[in-house]
Protein backbone atom coordinates (compact mmCIF):
# COMPACT_ATOMS: atom_id res chain seq x y z
CA UNK A 1 0.00 0.00 0.00
CA UNK A 2 1.38 3.47 -0.82
CA UNK A 3 1.37 6.07 2.34
CA UNK A 4 -0.67 9.21 1.95
CA UNK A 5 3.00 10.89 1.95
CA UNK A 6 4.33 9.08 -1.16
CA UNK A 7 1.05 9.79 -2.68
CA UNK A 8 1.48 13.60 -1.80
CA UNK A 9 4.83 13.28 -3.21
CA UNK A 10 3.85 10.98 -6.15
CA UNK A 11 1.47 13.61 -7.09
CA UNK A 12 3.86 16.64 -6.76
CA UNK A 13 6.29 14.82 -9.45
CA UNK A 14 3.65 14.37 -12.01
CA UNK A 15 2.72 18.13 -11.63
CA UNK A 16 6.42 18.94 -12.09
CA UNK A 17 6.36 16.78 -15.68
CA UNK A 18 3.36 17.70 -16.46
CA UNK A 19 4.11 21.22 -16.10
CA UNK A 20 7.49 21.05 -18.48
CA UNK A 21 5.12 19.59 -20.89
CA UNK A 22 3.00 22.44 -20.80
CA UNK A 23 -0.12 20.21 -20.04
CA UNK A 24 -2.86 21.67 -17.84
CA UNK A 25 -5.01 19.68 -15.80
CA UNK A 26 -8.10 21.05 -14.40
CA UNK A 27 -7.97 20.99 -10.17
CA UNK A 28 -10.17 18.12 -10.12
CA UNK A 29 -8.05 16.16 -12.48
CA UNK A 30 -4.96 17.23 -10.04
CA UNK A 31 -6.86 15.71 -6.98
CA UNK A 32 -7.62 12.49 -9.18
CA UNK A 33 -4.72 11.24 -10.13
CA UNK A 34 -4.18 8.11 -9.89
CA UNK A 35 -0.46 6.33 -9.03
CA UNK A 36 -0.24 3.29 -9.67
CA UNK A 37 2.49 1.08 -7.64
CA UNK A 38 1.18 -2.59 -8.56
CA UNK A 39 1.76 -3.24 -4.85
CA UNK A 40 5.23 -4.19 -5.37
CA UNK A 41 6.11 -1.22 -3.54
CA UNK A 42 8.94 0.25 -5.27
CA UNK A 43 6.88 3.09 -6.61
CA UNK A 44 10.67 4.82 -7.91
CA UNK A 45 11.00 1.36 -9.73
CA UNK A 46 8.18 -0.18 -10.72
CA UNK A 47 5.36 2.21 -11.24
CA UNK A 48 2.94 4.43 -13.48
CA UNK A 49 1.27 7.99 -12.39
CA UNK A 50 -2.23 8.24 -14.70
CA UNK A 51 -4.40 10.70 -15.42
CA UNK A 52 -7.90 9.86 -17.60
CA UNK A 53 -9.28 12.52 -19.57
CA UNK A 54 -11.88 9.95 -20.84
CA UNK A 55 -13.12 6.77 -20.64
CA UNK A 56 -16.37 5.90 -22.55
CA UNK A 57 -18.00 2.75 -24.17
CA UNK A 58 -15.49 3.77 -27.73
CA UNK A 59 -12.80 5.54 -26.44
CA UNK A 60 -10.43 6.72 -24.26
CA UNK A 61 -7.81 9.01 -23.43
CA UNK A 62 -4.93 9.46 -21.09
CA UNK A 63 -1.58 10.63 -20.06
CA UNK A 64 0.96 8.46 -18.57
CA UNK A 65 3.28 10.39 -16.57
CA UNK A 66 7.08 7.86 -15.80
CA UNK A 67 9.19 9.50 -13.45
CA UNK A 68 13.40 8.88 -14.61
CA UNK A 69 13.67 5.13 -15.66
CA UNK A 70 10.38 4.21 -13.91
CA UNK A 71 8.81 0.77 -15.63
CA UNK A 72 5.30 0.16 -15.86
CA UNK A 73 5.27 -3.98 -15.41
CA UNK A 74 4.90 -6.10 -18.22
CA UNK A 75 0.91 -7.03 -18.65
CA UNK A 76 -1.58 -7.64 -22.03
CA UNK A 77 -5.03 -6.29 -22.28
CA UNK A 78 -6.83 -9.37 -23.29
CA UNK A 79 -10.25 -9.83 -24.44
CA UNK A 80 -13.45 -9.51 -21.91
CA UNK A 81 -15.82 -12.04 -23.22
CA UNK A 82 -16.91 -11.19 -27.19
CA UNK A 83 -15.49 -8.13 -26.84
CA UNK A 84 -11.33 -7.71 -28.24
CA UNK A 85 -8.80 -6.92 -25.56
CA UNK A 86 -7.81 -2.96 -25.47
CA UNK A 87 -5.70 -1.38 -28.64
CA UNK A 88 -3.44 1.10 -27.57
CA UNK A 89 -1.35 4.25 -29.09
CA UNK A 90 1.20 5.89 -26.97
CA UNK A 91 2.57 9.15 -27.99
CA UNK A 92 5.61 10.47 -26.87
CA UNK A 93 5.19 14.15 -25.28
CA UNK A 94 8.32 14.45 -23.27
CA UNK A 95 11.50 12.63 -22.55
CA UNK A 96 11.86 9.53 -23.64
CA UNK A 97 10.33 6.23 -23.64
CA UNK A 98 11.46 2.35 -24.14
CA UNK A 99 8.44 0.06 -24.89
CA UNK A 100 9.11 -3.68 -25.07
CA UNK A 101 6.60 -5.71 -27.15
CA UNK A 102 6.42 -9.44 -28.13
CA UNK A 103 8.46 -9.66 -31.05
CA UNK A 104 12.09 -10.75 -32.44
CA UNK A 105 14.33 -10.04 -29.64
CA UNK A 106 16.49 -6.48 -30.22
CA UNK A 107 19.85 -6.60 -30.47
CA UNK A 108 20.39 -3.97 -27.94
CA UNK A 109 18.06 -3.10 -24.50
CA UNK A 110 18.31 0.11 -23.32
CA UNK A 111 16.28 0.21 -20.21
CA UNK A 112 17.66 -1.77 -17.15
CA UNK A 113 15.22 -4.41 -16.29
CA UNK A 114 14.20 -4.23 -12.35
CA UNK A 115 16.08 -6.65 -10.76
CA UNK A 116 13.85 -7.98 -7.95
CA UNK A 117 11.45 -9.22 -10.79
CA UNK A 118 13.40 -10.18 -13.65
CA UNK A 119 11.63 -13.39 -14.02
CA UNK A 120 8.29 -11.43 -15.23
CA UNK A 121 10.13 -9.42 -18.19
CA UNK A 122 9.70 -11.75 -20.92
CA UNK A 123 9.43 -9.36 -24.64
CA UNK A 124 11.99 -7.44 -25.56
CA UNK A 125 11.45 -5.76 -28.95
CA UNK A 126 12.27 -2.49 -28.38
CA UNK A 127 10.59 0.99 -29.92
CA UNK A 128 12.21 3.93 -28.38
CA UNK A 129 9.89 7.03 -28.61
CA UNK A 130 11.02 10.45 -28.38
CA UNK A 131 8.38 13.60 -28.65
CA UNK A 132 6.38 13.02 -31.66
CA UNK A 133 6.51 9.20 -31.75
CA UNK A 134 3.86 6.99 -32.02
CA UNK A 135 3.58 3.16 -31.64
CA UNK A 136 0.26 0.51 -31.54
CA UNK A 137 -0.04 -1.72 -29.59
CA UNK A 138 -2.60 -4.69 -30.58
CA UNK A 139 -5.02 -6.30 -28.38
CA UNK A 140 -3.74 -9.06 -26.03
CA UNK A 141 -0.20 -8.52 -26.89
CA UNK A 142 2.62 -8.50 -23.72
CA UNK A 143 4.03 -5.00 -23.06
CA UNK A 144 6.21 -3.05 -20.96
CA UNK A 145 7.68 0.24 -20.95
CA UNK A 146 10.18 2.55 -19.05
CA UNK A 147 11.40 5.81 -19.23
CA UNK A 148 14.96 7.38 -19.94
CA UNK A 149 16.89 9.67 -17.41
CA UNK A 150 14.37 12.53 -17.87
CA UNK A 151 11.21 10.71 -17.40
CA UNK A 152 8.52 10.59 -19.75
CA UNK A 153 4.70 11.83 -20.69
CA UNK A 154 2.97 9.80 -23.13
CA UNK A 155 -0.36 9.89 -24.08
CA UNK A 156 -2.70 6.86 -24.86
CA UNK A 157 -5.60 6.94 -26.83
CA UNK A 158 -7.07 3.97 -26.98
CA UNK A 159 -10.55 1.47 -27.01
CA UNK A 160 -12.50 1.65 -23.65
CA UNK A 161 -9.85 0.73 -20.27
CA UNK A 162 -10.78 -1.98 -18.15
CA UNK A 163 -7.74 -1.98 -16.03
CA UNK A 164 -9.35 -4.46 -13.16
CA UNK A 165 -8.77 -7.00 -16.24
CA UNK A 166 -5.14 -6.11 -17.50
CA UNK A 167 -2.94 -9.47 -17.04
CA UNK A 168 0.67 -8.89 -15.44
CA UNK A 169 3.28 -11.44 -16.10
CA UNK A 170 4.26 -11.18 -12.49
CA UNK A 171 1.24 -12.60 -10.36
CA UNK A 172 2.12 -10.67 -7.21
CA UNK A 173 0.78 -7.41 -9.08
CA UNK A 174 -2.01 -5.82 -7.96
CA UNK A 175 -3.22 -3.07 -10.60
CA UNK A 176 -5.66 -1.06 -8.99
CA UNK A 177 -3.67 0.82 -6.37
CA UNK A 178 -4.30 1.24 -2.83
CA UNK A 179 -3.29 4.16 -0.83
CA UNK A 180 -3.79 4.49 2.83
CA UNK A 181 -6.77 6.60 4.05
CA UNK B 1 -8.75 26.13 -53.42
CA UNK B 2 -6.25 26.87 -51.23
CA UNK B 3 -3.26 28.43 -53.33
CA UNK B 4 0.27 26.31 -52.20
CA UNK B 5 0.91 29.59 -50.96
CA UNK B 6 -1.79 30.12 -48.31
CA UNK B 7 -1.03 26.76 -47.52
CA UNK B 8 2.11 27.17 -46.45
CA UNK B 9 2.03 30.21 -44.48
CA UNK B 10 -1.27 28.21 -42.78
CA UNK B 11 0.91 24.86 -41.97
CA UNK B 12 3.66 27.70 -40.88
CA UNK B 13 1.20 29.56 -38.15
CA UNK B 14 -0.13 26.02 -37.09
CA UNK B 15 3.64 25.31 -36.56
CA UNK B 16 3.81 27.95 -33.84
CA UNK B 17 1.12 27.55 -32.48
CA UNK B 18 1.97 23.86 -31.85
CA UNK B 19 5.38 25.23 -30.78
CA UNK B 20 4.12 27.08 -28.24
CA UNK B 21 1.91 24.16 -26.71
CA UNK B 22 5.12 22.40 -26.44
CA UNK B 23 3.69 20.11 -28.51
CA UNK B 24 6.22 17.89 -31.14
CA UNK B 25 5.10 16.75 -34.40
CA UNK B 26 7.03 14.40 -36.50
CA UNK B 27 8.72 15.29 -40.09
CA UNK B 28 5.77 13.47 -41.94
CA UNK B 29 3.20 15.35 -39.20
CA UNK B 30 4.60 18.29 -39.98
CA UNK B 31 4.43 17.77 -43.67
CA UNK B 32 0.70 16.46 -43.44
CA UNK B 33 -0.96 19.11 -42.17
CA UNK B 34 -4.16 18.99 -42.95
CA UNK B 35 -5.58 22.71 -43.69
CA UNK B 36 -9.31 23.15 -44.25
CA UNK B 37 -10.95 26.53 -45.52
CA UNK B 38 -14.32 24.16 -46.19
CA UNK B 39 -14.41 25.60 -49.79
CA UNK B 40 -15.48 29.17 -48.43
CA UNK B 41 -12.15 30.49 -49.40
CA UNK B 42 -12.07 32.75 -46.16
CA UNK B 43 -9.33 30.73 -44.23
CA UNK B 44 -8.68 33.11 -41.29
CA UNK B 45 -12.51 33.93 -40.65
CA UNK B 46 -13.79 30.49 -41.55
CA UNK B 47 -11.12 27.11 -41.41
CA UNK B 48 -9.36 24.94 -39.31
CA UNK B 49 -5.97 23.50 -39.16
CA UNK B 50 -5.88 20.02 -38.25
CA UNK B 51 -3.17 16.87 -36.88
CA UNK B 52 -4.47 13.32 -37.60
CA UNK B 53 -2.53 11.09 -34.67
CA UNK B 54 -4.37 8.22 -35.26
CA UNK B 55 -7.64 6.65 -36.56
CA UNK B 56 -8.68 3.30 -36.77
CA UNK B 57 -11.84 1.70 -36.83
CA UNK B 58 -11.94 2.06 -32.87
CA UNK B 59 -10.96 5.67 -32.17
CA UNK B 60 -9.39 8.70 -33.03
CA UNK B 61 -7.20 11.32 -31.75
CA UNK B 62 -6.49 14.40 -33.41
CA UNK B 63 -5.37 18.01 -32.61
CA UNK B 64 -7.17 20.71 -33.73
CA UNK B 65 -5.52 24.27 -34.42
CA UNK B 66 -7.42 27.57 -34.58
CA UNK B 67 -6.24 31.03 -35.49
CA UNK B 68 -7.17 34.03 -33.30
CA UNK B 69 -10.96 34.34 -33.71
CA UNK B 70 -11.09 31.18 -36.37
CA UNK B 71 -14.40 29.14 -36.31
CA UNK B 72 -14.95 25.81 -37.88
CA UNK B 73 -18.68 26.20 -39.02
CA UNK B 74 -21.33 24.64 -37.62
CA UNK B 75 -22.15 20.70 -38.40
CA UNK B 76 -23.03 17.60 -37.63
CA UNK B 77 -21.96 13.84 -37.32
CA UNK B 78 -24.57 11.52 -38.50
CA UNK B 79 -24.83 8.07 -38.24
CA UNK B 80 -23.60 6.25 -40.89
CA UNK B 81 -25.57 3.05 -42.21
CA UNK B 82 -25.77 1.34 -38.79
CA UNK B 83 -23.14 2.80 -36.79
CA UNK B 84 -23.82 5.64 -34.14
CA UNK B 85 -22.51 9.21 -35.23
CA UNK B 86 -19.36 10.27 -34.17
CA UNK B 87 -18.97 11.35 -30.43
CA UNK B 88 -16.35 13.76 -29.49
CA UNK B 89 -14.38 14.71 -26.76
CA UNK B 90 -12.63 18.33 -26.88
CA UNK B 91 -9.82 19.19 -24.51
CA UNK B 92 -8.86 22.85 -24.96
CA UNK B 93 -4.36 22.84 -24.45
CA UNK B 94 -3.63 26.24 -25.29
CA UNK B 95 -5.49 29.62 -25.29
CA UNK B 96 -9.47 30.05 -25.75
CA UNK B 97 -12.56 27.96 -27.56
CA UNK B 98 -15.74 29.32 -27.52
CA UNK B 99 -17.88 26.01 -28.82
CA UNK B 100 -21.45 26.02 -29.20
CA UNK B 101 -24.06 23.20 -29.46
CA UNK B 102 -27.80 22.36 -29.71
CA UNK B 103 -29.72 23.50 -26.38
CA UNK B 104 -31.07 26.70 -24.52
CA UNK B 105 -29.64 29.73 -26.30
CA UNK B 106 -26.97 31.39 -23.67
CA UNK B 107 -27.65 34.66 -22.63
CA UNK B 108 -24.33 36.17 -23.88
CA UNK B 109 -22.36 34.66 -27.01
CA UNK B 110 -18.52 35.86 -26.67
CA UNK B 111 -18.32 34.57 -30.77
CA UNK B 112 -18.56 36.80 -33.16
CA UNK B 113 -20.82 35.10 -35.74
CA UNK B 114 -19.04 35.10 -39.30
CA UNK B 115 -21.21 38.32 -41.26
CA UNK B 116 -21.35 36.06 -44.76
CA UNK B 117 -22.49 33.04 -43.48
CA UNK B 118 -24.65 34.52 -40.64
CA UNK B 119 -27.76 32.46 -41.77
CA UNK B 120 -25.67 29.00 -41.42
CA UNK B 121 -25.22 29.05 -37.88
CA UNK B 122 -28.30 28.64 -35.76
CA UNK B 123 -27.39 26.92 -32.17
CA UNK B 124 -26.13 28.90 -29.33
CA UNK B 125 -25.36 27.26 -26.37
CA UNK B 126 -21.94 28.35 -25.60
CA UNK B 127 -19.58 26.03 -23.48
CA UNK B 128 -15.84 28.44 -23.26
CA UNK B 129 -12.94 25.99 -22.86
CA UNK B 130 -9.59 27.25 -21.51
CA UNK B 131 -6.50 25.04 -20.77
CA UNK B 132 -7.41 21.74 -18.60
CA UNK B 133 -10.76 22.12 -19.69
CA UNK B 134 -12.73 19.74 -21.97
CA UNK B 135 -16.80 18.68 -23.25
CA UNK B 136 -17.72 15.09 -25.33
CA UNK B 137 -20.38 16.11 -28.16
CA UNK B 138 -23.05 14.01 -28.36
CA UNK B 139 -23.37 11.81 -32.08
CA UNK B 140 -25.53 13.65 -34.69
CA UNK B 141 -25.57 17.00 -32.46
CA UNK B 142 -25.03 20.38 -34.31
CA UNK B 143 -21.93 22.21 -33.24
CA UNK B 144 -19.42 24.97 -34.09
CA UNK B 145 -16.55 26.77 -32.35
CA UNK B 146 -14.67 29.96 -32.28
CA UNK B 147 -10.61 30.80 -31.05
CA UNK B 148 -10.18 33.47 -28.72
CA UNK B 149 -7.72 36.51 -29.64
CA UNK B 150 -4.97 34.33 -29.01
CA UNK B 151 -6.01 31.04 -30.52
CA UNK B 152 -6.52 28.09 -29.49
CA UNK B 153 -4.99 24.07 -29.98
CA UNK B 154 -7.75 21.82 -28.84
CA UNK B 155 -6.61 18.26 -29.00
CA UNK B 156 -10.22 15.59 -29.98
CA UNK B 157 -10.63 12.20 -28.86
CA UNK B 158 -13.48 10.50 -30.53
CA UNK B 159 -14.63 7.78 -32.33
CA UNK B 160 -13.51 6.94 -36.00
CA UNK B 161 -13.71 9.74 -38.10
CA UNK B 162 -15.26 9.99 -41.19
CA UNK B 163 -15.05 13.78 -42.58
CA UNK B 164 -16.41 13.41 -45.72
CA UNK B 165 -19.84 12.33 -43.90
CA UNK B 166 -20.01 14.88 -42.08
CA UNK B 167 -23.40 17.53 -42.43
CA UNK B 168 -22.55 20.95 -42.97
CA UNK B 169 -26.00 23.56 -42.11
CA UNK B 170 -24.15 25.61 -44.95
CA UNK B 171 -24.90 23.79 -48.27
CA UNK B 172 -21.73 25.03 -50.28
CA UNK B 173 -19.09 23.78 -47.82
CA UNK B 174 -16.88 21.27 -48.81
CA UNK B 175 -15.57 19.37 -46.40
CA UNK B 176 -12.15 17.86 -47.96
CA UNK B 177 -9.84 20.18 -48.53
CA UNK B 178 -8.81 21.28 -52.02
CA UNK B 179 -5.00 22.66 -52.55
CA UNK B 180 -3.23 24.40 -55.82
CA UNK B 181 -0.77 21.71 -57.01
Amino acid sequence: MLTKQEYIDAREKTLELLNNAGIVLSDLEQQEIEVADFGLEQLETQGLQLITYINNDHYCAKELVLFPHQTCPEHKHPPIGEVAGKTETFRCRLGKVFLYIEGSTSATINASIPESSKEYYTVFHEVELNPGDQFTIPPNTLHWFQAGEEGAIVSEFSTTSRDEFDIFTDPTIHRIPVVEE
